[in-house]
């Protein structure tokens, strides 16, 4: 947490959002260091107080052990554990290590609750797919949306070549504060609804598709150029970065 | 003309379509040697007698001498002339050379009528444009479709991130026999387009765009990744070709 | 069916084509609601409404119950079901649940007929493939234009390396409707097709190569860039979807 | 306007924002029809309507009449007229036609403001670069953002290999609702930023650099694979979009 | 010359085709330096006498006064001078210092003859070209081979859309002892050619084409895919790398 | 065998290289139908007729049963078989079907003799690697042109890096009719071999390396761009045709 | 050992670094031959001697028999041996063959003293990481430098989406004679220790990252674009070739 | 002036390099505040302080005006101002504001010492060029090198392909501290300059070729897996940033 923070922390108590003892905790973390060496990584728990946000591990590439040491470090502070890209092989021993923790194998997750839950965002986070092979990603930005503290609404398998699809949901659409339209292939979805809404929308690109689709690029590169005004794109697949940017708009 | 055209040829004469000077002037031309070589180029007259359409003039990385040479030899056996790529410094000496020629600035093409018009295709060739910045490339299509015998109807500007556009002319959309979509930036058209109907789609990516655009590619990309079945795709900017190829389904 | 439909389901009923019992059944089908919702997945009934063509599942990216109950919900309207890309892994459980669908190793597609066939399509699709090694697209491409209501001949390996073999087919060319060139390594044998007849040449690259043929592009590029007028292009190994586009011309 | 935005625009009467006469005028486009057919542009006065905000006009691929024809159906509406990618050469004939437009060279842009002004967004938007040759993408986004309805502060060549230049700028980016990075070369800059701040941050790559920065494509792959969580991008020298996203926003 | 060349040089003047006069001259190149530092550059005359070819010099890139003094240098050694992509702005004072050099505007080289003649190669090397707009390419093959003591002979515009052109010269193709084949596009001539004959083929791709030709890249790949066995590849537009290596086949 | 050569085997049978017996079978096989169909496959008989070289089965993409029907008919004529790219799984029953057959599993390439051997090659092929990775490739290339008559020589781990250890091979290098490059990583070793000598150098890039060698492009590009005149370039990892390139010079 | 360096042994021998026995065994490698023939590869003794380093010995691409030969040769001169790129299933082989040899799992290295240390280089080499899994390609430039005889320092997980780790660091910054800076995903890292330092930084891109990472061409062209002056580059995850480059400037 | 170099400054008055007076000077520097702000700029005197380095202005994407404000802000602190990427239209300009600047049309660049002549750096920098199209590069080099206080040395036109232009010139390679090494094309010089050499090596690749040279790409990868190892990389045509690197090296 950091310093800046403490009044909202103590509006979160006044509205019953948090309890007294969880405040009194949050409130010792700010005396703690501020990086924590562990040899292999440096983790940033001045990440955490700078942004408000518990800071997030991204298991590819780290070995069960490292990643089992960076949860635990942020753990016994009492942040919120997220973990992204999470492989199977780990599941045992990331639930061994944290009973309570919250696996979900679609979006390759893994999320403990923090002590003091994250502030609720201003409205509902809406999470689009244009195809059913898109899900991966699209569960998680849900994941990782709903671990910072946001309302996430669902819409799957909306694509462009059956619009009746989408125009359909017009409601769902309008109630949005945010928009996260996830899609593979020819990634036209997130035009077209970038077109019909006015509120943020976030593209997230997926690797979905064969040929010429070149893992994604196709799609990432429709996105960039998208004809609808102010659509903005995040790395392919990489649906935790758009929940987290998605989060960031509705915590501003 | 090919041998096996002679039928559809009395056809148009019987019609009244074609008349009976003019049959035997194309008549006469199965007499004449099937290619021609003036050093710098090899006409193929086989090639509008095996295909049984006028032999088109690329007049891009050629000199003036050599598209007029090559007009003239396809002219005097009172084929029709298609150039296509034609650059305004050329305007001039085409006209002085065939004063009856029809110029077309903005598709960049000059057209010269046969002696015998093309056999007229079957139903309406559809041409839509994504954005005014598409529209050279759209009309060299239409020029070449309606040089190859066909009826065209053109829609502008009806890109996805303004749908309505696009869905208040289902009229047009149902009354095509071929639609022809030009599109840049995000190519996502064709997509929309091919859900929406049940007729050959042939999508064109335009150049137009920037930065990520890649002279486009990006639309390239989305149209062959298109999550509409059956859509099929052309070369960036290749008018011509679109038009060529759906003129080929309205003479199949 | 879409409603537009019923005239030509009504010729079918006269020609014999399909009985009145399968009629009935499907003139019911315009009553059902056109989307339905499984979760992961929005089946777009209101496709086949209309575009007139089974709805496909791309197997891909799916898991086998994914698969299945979207199989399921077509299935019980009477619906032809065609899956692609279907991987060994899903053979028992395809035949297990829908024991009299066809299963095509080679071509990797499982395809259920529908309970009134699909119209039949005006003249033959001729499938040309270089290679031996392009026969699992080729076979993608036959199956599904089968399923489509379509006549398919085939010409093997007859690639531009030993021209005589393709130049010594004249007549299979010259009976096609619309001809679908499948290749690999160079692409070049939908340009030498092009320039031999006059009907639609659909050219399919594929992945089939090594080094620089970077997994189907090299043909891809070929094939966009054909010097025969006319020839379009889709995505690399998409047999299913040159099969679509030609069965829209046939039944255009 | 959208008929959504009534109360709205009462609220800006009320507090004297918006005076009752144009307010009056505003009101009386909800009549007119939502689109208008130039021949070779179909003008989307419904876009301003589902979206709340002026369309533009991308003068890049258009001639001088048809930016000037587009612009006339607009600013007939009291809308305001917002052209970027204005190259020197329309510049006399659009001061002409419109002597009250403001042209800003630097950013290629040219403002008509509307009779009832964008409603006010909610905070200041930074726009930050990370050199001087970046100015005129960063220049866009200003204009842009302020013709939206914005506040816009700036910070200019505070790129990363010199730190100190960001960090004693500390303050600026607190006070800050969004922030646009807007970084050519290395692209590194939003990285930086985006570790430093909790609100939404929006990078933009520049065409800046030479050599492998391959027209901005090396900034635009370091911005999609930032290390920071939540930045979003838009495309190379997109000034507008970000801009445009900034305002979906702060408008949100 | 290199000292191994001496024998080959007294059968030159026992055949008569080099003159007493001449041979000496040549003989006596043997003692001078096989390097000359101009400051900008280092003359290999030991190239020459490695190779048995005069020095080339490749004017793009280089100042007139830098290519006239390399000139110079050789020239006054009794070599060849060869120099390749010589712009027009550069004929003046080329011809100035040279009087007797030979211009080829098309194929952008000057040739000024060494004293004594190249050996001469054995048999002709075929010069065969898709279109018309890759003849510059074709012409500095033929100027290249020729000044290297070829015999060559040319077809032109022979591409595979009308294969009737290319089967109509099968006697050239069996006369000739290498063949080059030039083409942009699609790049398919190569492997057509390659597999007609049994002689050395040589792919020369061209920057010819537009659109997702890459200015010669989807040509390049084509003619390194190629089906036929046994083709080689030069870089794009490298008419010179590919008669070079031509003339190290017919004197090897 | 092409009618063309009737003359060349009657001078192999005077020399003794070639028996009576074998020359007669030889001779027969030019009634026997020049194209064979399997199904899955059109063996090219007449290939080995146009081009004097035994076809070739590029076991890559194709199922053991078909490697050994199409290798069935070719041995059957009495040519020879040379199959490339032979997986391990392939060995056993390549080797109970054809118990002669010589299988080198580092090219990876089996090979069957014919009845008539090759006709022999001028002079000797040398094949040069940069590095101990390169050796399949060169393997390949190898045992391919010993297939085809040609007489080899190896010189091996000869890279750039240590310059010394390739000058030291003067006599080699001057002893060569042709020469074949293969290398990796940067693919400089052409540039320096093709400087040195005056025969055909031929390149061939190998997959060898990692991160910006992209698979072999590296070396491609490099080898595409040599400084040294008239190398010539095949496809990445591409032993047999460097080798099929080579056998077509030293029987030109 | 190259003769130059006989100096330099002498005075290492002056300062007790190396003892007299082992300068008699490095003297004596003077007069055995530069190179080696082993049939697949050509061992450079030589270049041990032109650089005064221990050749290594790349794994990958090579076989068990061939490393352990390699290495033989090497060893027995008194050499050092270092191995990289060493794969798990070549560690029992190697340990058998050199039991005192140090095997490093992480950084895929073996090493093998030699009987004469290497020249100590000059300061200290700082390896900087950018985030955990950026580990082992830090680890084989950390193996590499100190068996090249440098001091090696570490910094681990020091991204600049955490500014405060780095400088919270600037002790070690400054103590530095070269820094190696080893990052993936954005590659920003060198940009912001180009400016913070003066002495010679060498950026490591690593292919860490996934979607537009492209394998570490993200990382490698923003490393290429830096904008702190004088960041030089290297290979994709080369920490062997980094830490050699670094090597070359401690011991220049 | 950063305060840690005082010492260093004393040490050029005690040796004479630097008189009293202008180390005064120098020392007064200390106080000025670190940052300046132009409006377009933000001149970073701290890097001058922090890297011993004048601070350089890249001038393209900058106008003249621009260009002059910040040199005037560095001139007038007595620190050295060197301009890069200077295109003629700047000269005038620039030599009337300071005319006693010197200007280099080749290199590019523009260089006004400063009061304190830059420390001298340790031996010679070796600037090497494979061909006379690639000076322009080397000498921005160069004068980059020299202006940071550094004596230098040049070698032109020694390409591989003629090697011996190189080997003959081995003293210079010797003498060298560290060596630049320019080259376009196949990029090919600086693996075998860093195989001949124990200093360190910069490789520059420029943009010189045509073709499948992608502006300097080809040899951008080619240098980047340099098999000969420690050769370390910069943007193509980046000369300036390869003395920069070398001169870190001299001087640390």
């Amino acid at each position: 947490m950091r310093r800046e923070r403490v009044p909202a922390l103590l509006r979160q108590v006044a509205s019953g959002e948090v309890d007294a003892q969880a405040a009194l905790g949050a409130l010792g973390a700010l005396e703690l260091p501020s990086t924590e060496s562990l040899g292999f990584a440096t983790v940033d728990h001045h990440r955490a107080l700078r942004q408000g946000y518990p800071e997030v591990i991204f298991a590819a590439g780290k070995t069960t052990p490292q990643v089992l040491a960076i949860a635990e470090r942020i753990a016994e502070r009492g942040e919120g554990v997220l973990i992204t890209r999470l492989v199977p092989e780990m599941h045992a021993a990331v639930l061994e290590r944290f009973p309570s923790i919250d696996i979900n194998p679609l979006g390759r997750t893994a999320f403990l609750a923090p002590n003091v839950p994250a502030p609720v965002g201003r409205g509902t986070i809406l999470v689009i797919t244009a195809g059913t092979s898109d899900l991966p990603v699209a569960e998680e930005a849900a994941v990782t949306a709903r671990s910072l503290g946001n309302t996430v609404e669902r819409l799957t398998d909306v694509g462009v070549a059956g619009l009746h699809r989408l125009l359909s949901e017009s409601r769902a659409l309008e109630d949005a504060a945010v928009i996260i339209v996830v899609a593979g292939m020819d990634g036209a979805l997130p035009s077209v609804v970038g077109g019909l809404v006015s509120v943020p929308v976030i593209a997230v690109p997926t690797s979905i598709g064969y040929g010429a689709s070149f893992g994604g690029v196709a799609a990432l590169l429709s996105m960039l150029n998208s004809c609808a005004s102010g659509v903005t794109v995040v790395n392919i697949d990489n649906g935790f970065g758009a929940a987290f940017a998605a989060s960031r708009i509705t915590h501003a």
